[in-house]
């Protein structure tokens, strides 16, 4: 593979290079995928590559502590897509009045339209007890495999194949369906597949459940609430507004 | 910015776009740095960028649940040092004989070195009790602000800027060091800065603590445990062991 060919000298980065901007295009364009899934088989080539991409993660000491689970039997596919049915009825209740409703129009899974379901977990016992990086913070190991989840998203995005990660779902039930014993974590369920199109913003802006906030209003300085009145990153941080919706938009 | 030009017919991905390809390179070519800092400052306008890459990261119920600390201040990082080199020094005596000693030789943070750190929190309670998406997975928020690491950590990357994540440090002293309030969950402590290279394998990989663990030992079939015995994407993760590697070593 070539270099990577940005620049590190800071004044030629004002002009993005391709190579930089398609990576912010991948990560703008992004989405969390529903209701878009095609049929269309994803070919054991784009599937290792994007396999490979998540095991290529950063892990705390090095301890790689995630499996991946190919879940293409209509079977457990069946069974999640019932798992998830009894979870969002309970969830739907948890929520009052006008939210409800819209709650009830949202679609939130794409389990069987999906040609590959993918569960990601993390083995906490993978190298021992005690893990360097891990002595202080001990849930460093579901960190690293979330990392792996994203690496997998974001590679997913620019091979044109669409991600939705399913939470809506009794953690018992996942385990039972997915035979996942006591001591493995399941961290993420994904439905994966080509789409027909992807949104050009994230489905529950585009439903109105709510908005994005504004970037500055979430960058403190130094210190925990300290915003950035004077500071010239914040003023870049206005300046930059257009930046990433001129990608979601087009 | 331009579209994403990858093709979703599956025929033309063999051969993979310049745009495929330099998204690969990132990933791959990621590292946790902690010894190749350069005190050069990151300008405002690659910050703000990476700032904005992270805040696209995907958020259960749209929460964005992400605050970020910017931190140039030398005061709060030296205390910021002085709490990860006590916290360390309680880790090395975690481990025993041979591994004692080599892990008292490893860089593990660049915290003085990188001229600008970025803690970032999750604020779990930024959209009211009961989000859609964390009713029956209550981490979920805690995940989606580590898929923003990952934005941030691959944007950077891309940028040609080391980022390491120091995790050897306890949170009390973290949360009292920057102001954080109870309420609110330290996630990651960044060191963000130019580096004089990246390395070509991880820093653990490269001292002989841990080795890349083969891909196919990770991958099961439809449930925990089975594994890929006649399966054609394991015959393809097999094939693919030097897709990585290649971008990992030039």
């Amino acid at each position: 593979m070539s270099e990577l060919k940005v620049s590190s000298d800071p004044r030629e980065t004002s002009e993005l290079s391709q190579q930089l901007e398609s990576l912010y295009q991948v990560i703008f364009s992004r989405r969390d995928v529903r209701s878009q899934f095609l049929p269309a088989a994803v070919p054991d080539e784009v599937l290792s590559r994007l396999l490979y991409a998540a095991h290529h993660a950063p892990s705390v000491g090095y301890m790689q502590p995630w499996n991946f689970l190919v879940i293409k039997s209509d079977d457990v596919k069946q069974r999640m897509h019932a798992a998830f049915t009894e979870a969002n009825d309970e969830a739907k209740a948890m929520f009052e009045g006008d939210r409800r409703e819209l709650y009830s129009s949202l679609k939130l899974a794409g389990i069987l339209e999906s040609p590959v379901n993918i569960c990601i977990t993390c083995d906490r016992n993978r190298t021992g007890q005690t893990v360097l990086g891990r002595t202080h913070q001990s849930d460093m190991d579901l960190y690293s495999t979330v990392c792996a989840v994203q690496n997998f998203w974001l590679a997913a995005r620019a091979e044109n194949i669409g991600v939705g990660w399913v939470s809506i779902v009794k953690q018992e039930q996942l385990r039972e369906t997915l035979g996942i014993p006591e001591e493995i974590i399941p961290i993420a369920y994904l439905c994966v597949g080509y789409v027909s199109e992807f949104n050009d913003q994230p489905d529950l802006e585009k439903a109105g459940w709510a908005e994005r906030l504004p970037l500055n209003d979430l960058v403190y300085y130094n210190q925990w609430g300290q915003q950035g009145e004077g500071e010239s990153l914040a003023e870049q941080i206005d300046n930059d507004r257009s930046f990433p919706f001129s990608a979601e938009r087009n």
